[in-house]
């Protein structure tokens, strides 16, 4: 199992912004090889960003890669970049290897 | 739900003792009220760290927070803090409210 997450520092003021752009694409990730899930996080606030992240779960790091090269991915990033300025800085993609699990 | 994340820094050589303790410890979980699961994630690893991040799955904040007061949380971090210096810095809590979510 592998989980994937994209961490992106918001200004402050944009999060409603932030918000509309990614509840309203469509994330082309449904039939996705080896896709289990995928949620978007609204994390802390600080004085100079709102903390998001992107948290997709894989049946393994390579799924999640083979997903990236794919024709789903060119689509549900297609409109990345475009938006007016939301961001304090760039995205920081963390990929997480998972080493132990416990379930209710 | 709510996804509660501790991110550890573990210094150079010390990932394996890091390990050891984690996956040896009694994490008192099962049957916690609006528990939901526990992963315990390796992510990338840079000069001076390893970045290793505690992942767990609450059905609300409330749930989360409840369990932060519990005897049962007392019990799983009765031996943090006594282990060799292992770490680079201090753990970095961050909680995250699911805003969207995506199944396969």
């Amino acid at each position: 199992m592998f989980i994937a997450m994209n961490r992106f520092k918001v200004l402050p003021g944009q999060e409603a912004a932030f918000e509309e752009i990614w509840l309203s694409r469509d994330t082309h990730l449904k039939g996705v090889p080896g896709f289990q899930s995928f949620h978007l996080l609204r994390g802390p606030k600080t004085d100079d960003h709102a903390l998001y992240s992107s948290h997709s779960v894989w049946d393994s790091r390579a799924a999640f890669e083979a997903w990236t090269k794919s024709e789903a991915f060119r689509l549900a990033h297609r409109d990345a970049g475009s938006a007016k300025p939301i961001y304090a800085g760039h995205p920081n993609f963390e990929g997480f290897e998972v080493i132990q699990a416990v379930t209710a």
